[in-house]
């Protein structure tokens, strides 16, 4: 039996290949995850086992889309960077993947919340945006992480006050028309140095794609964080964290990559740049990262 | 600190609503689905488990999007259609419904294969297509239900000649060019009655919304079936299938919805149209179904 | 030499075809009109040969695609509704027709202002839209007729109260806030019965094919007029309009399709239904039109 | 009377705006022209006449539309280039500007064919596309030279096989699989060196907005050039040609902006970067144009 005289209904599909030669950004978003981290009693204002939650989702979705080059998470949003030239999926855009990143979401749910069933049923939004030159880009993370500095700056002094028995309209009366500077101001009486929080809430999270070689003197110091890491359970994670904190950028995480050593015909070992997955909490906005990882958002 | 610096980025988004007054048809694929089926050991040419987990997942989709009207499920395929007047999500598209649809998949895997952990991470694609009259939709599921035909014929075949010893390229070549006549013949001297089949593996799947009352006379037999269904639990599933198969149309399975019942001032019980979610095995190509379901695709 | 080399870049064009099964509607605005229409000196509100001269064009966009069913004209701006089933360019989109119609402007000018040179290039954009429904297409032409109407009254009214010595701002400040009733109050006091205004005026035009056959009896009437009209030269196009002006619905103009009169083997002539491009000025808001005219915009 | 019942309609309008700091590329084509050509006897393989109407409508598209900084011109095809920045238009697409050519080229037609009637309509059609980078647009433009060259190339053959009394299919036969070295040799035995053609011919023509100052003492030999060219009249345009064709590349045409001399207090002349549009036939496969015109294709 011929299917043909059905087949005209494909001639409806769009094609919806994105621009040849562009920066394709992919942005994940929590449906209604207000009442999802409500029902699972997320800590307020940052609850770092949902950070992490997300974050190893994100390291994730580099072990399985190798054209992905940079990634930026801030609370339940999550945005992607795929390399210029990607041909990946043929340029269409989000289902592939915000369905990979939930798979993994639910799957990797009890790593973090092994005390907490999942309740209700987590989803996740997506959107992809082309951007044709580096600057924008970097214009484009630096947005997300000047989103991310606002809304931690203003949750954190909302919950800080909510602590000290003020009630939620008492709270938004006194931060209502507060710069910066005003916030800090209100942290600093309530006995808290804000640039003394963990990084992971102020920076957000950054996952990318490093060479192994030119990170490895640079980032002794990072491993032996990362061992420490690895050896406190995580019961004691808030407690590594408050340890931790002083580095403003620090690996928090490495993805399992074993390493693979060579040895030349002198019994040398070889050195070899390979890609390796690298978690971290820095600074995307001024140019040293940037600059210290310049093969990132190269122009191939 | 503003963000308005960096927030021309957002002008980089496109708008990527879907034609007002038109059903749309979401169409979610397995994403290397041969591969993970192999990986879990699927049974060939149908793991009916599989199935009804996709069916699952399908009935979750109807909880959580009233605006839904029809689904049709084939192998790791599932086609949904949302009203013409939808507005769900300013009727972009396919992310949110994809990633619900995910989640579902991983969530309930373990009541379908109790006896199997998740050895990858399973994920999907979806795609969006409108189509501007109802003729047009009803040719979009003929052409799955064609398409579900032809290949679960094929593959019936291919796995009954491997099961008689022959091997792949053998079979292959037995079935190069047959028609519909010619596989129903190698069947039946391979002692397979083809209608006897059942019918999810014949028909697929459809989910739908339906007035409980039109309901009511016609499925009696449906709702004793329904209750052995229930009776009967997992292991016996396979048997419990080649009793109800003999029906062409049965009701697979219900949603958990409880039936209310009120009163009127008489004593006597008010009959309310109410909508339930059912998952059937129709023939969904003919006149036939539409017109005994004809609130499904009415134009508003 | 082969050119292999640079035929990347045509990746980068975007297929910009149409949704099938929809009526497509272009729609076709003069630029700069205002300037244009100062310049060249045109009647307020109106300039019958302004307006002649768009109907020409629309004319012969009738003759040069034969996928039109219907057109609307009012002011410097027109409407045209392609069939369904079009597969004109592919269904892609404005600009062949865009191109065309400014093209027939500029060669019919002369046509229609013998006395007058273009002193400046008229161009005209486009939109197109896609409508899936015949209900929607009607919505469609209503909505620009009230607007015609809208316009028609308040520059009516605008411009007797300047010819009645009134200033621009007190003109605008006497229609401020006013409604239909008004400005026909307005329009009373001055001396002018607006529904005796030409049709042209008040209802904008209809291009469209109509079978000759079923407008044969019906029009008689009409190709009596038609003979007057082209009997009497462009001097006295204005009075002749006074005359036509009581018929509701009139044939303004025939394109020069010539009868072709065939018999039968008994001498008696053959009707035969052939396509005719007529334009009137119609009420196109009510259902009698479209009743009359059922096969203009009929689903094939 | 309110027209909001109908508004709806607008709803199906689709946002076209193509994406910002991407350089925008309109190639209009001339639709039909093959039987254009014919009906109005153009010259076989070239019609200087055609082509210079062609290169006036561009001239004409620079002086209406500011953002344009190149345009590329070949047989009867146009590339336009906007600058990357441009909010013309709202970013939308093709119909306005392919309107105002058109425009043009009818009002123009009898500067260039005083001996001609327009015949038949001319339109053309028109596509847009956007290219993310400078890179990208100087390889489009450089295939569409190619292009140029391919065709003039296998024309300029055929016609001179033609006028020595070859018939089509033998002249055809001649042809195939022939490459370039083979064509040059072909017309060599037929006394023709490929490379005395007219450069409008072999090169296609450029329309670019130009620093005057950059130009002044480079192009003193064109000035005297356009001197002659200014003296000669239409008649013995093609001798002209002859004269000037030794110049690879050659102003052939001035767009009528007049010289602003101003003096500083010393009385001397203050010499002012000012933009002219120029009409040339240079190579722009190389980089050599591009280095000296660097401010065509620059980064904002």
């Amino acid at each position: 039996m011929a299917n043909s005289k059905y087949e005209y209904v494909k001639s409806f599909e769009v094609e919806d290949k994105l621009m040849p030669s562009t920066w394709i950004v992919l942005r994940i978003d929590g449906r209604h995850f207000h009442q999802f981290s409500d029902k699972h009693e997320f800590k307020k204002p940052n609850d770092e086992r949902a950070l992490k939650l997300m974050n190893a989702c994100a390291e994730a979705m580099f072990e399985e889309f190798p054209d992905l080059v940079f990634s930026y998470g801030v609370s339940d949003e999550y945005s992607f960077v795929f390399k210029k030239t990607t041909e990946f999926y043929n340029r269409r855009s989000s289902s592939i993947t915000v369905s990979f990143f939930t798979s993994v979401y639910v799957m990797k749910w009890k790593d973090f919340f092994p005390d907490k069933d999942l309740k209700s049923i987590p989803s996740f939004d997506a959107r992809t945006v082309c951007y044709p030159s580096t600057k924008i880009v970097r214009d484009y993370l630096a947005w997300r992480q000047v989103d991310c500095h606002i809304n931690n700056q203003y949750n954190t002094c909302f919950w800080k006050l909510i602590e000290s028995r003020k009630t939620k309209s008492e709270t938004q009366d006194r931060l209502k028309g507060t710069q910066t500077q005003d916030k800090n101001e209100i942290l600093f009486q309530l006995g808290v140095n804000y640039s003394d929080l963990p990084a992971i809430f102020r920076k957000g999270s950054c996952v990318f794609k490093d060479k192994v070689n030119s990170c490895f003197v640079s980032s002794l110091k990072n491993h032996i964080l990362h061992f420490l890491y690895r050896s406190i359970s995580y019961p004691f994670l808030h407690m590594h964290d408050d340890v931790l904190q002083s580095n403003k950028c620090f690996v928090a995480f490495y993805t399992p990559v074993e390493e693979i050593m060579k040895y030349n015909e002198n019994g040398q070992p070889v050195k070899r740049s390979r890609n390796k997955v690298i978690t971290d909490h820095c600074d995307i906005m001024g140019d040293k990262f940037w600059q210290e990882h310049a093969s990132i958002l190269k122009d191939e």
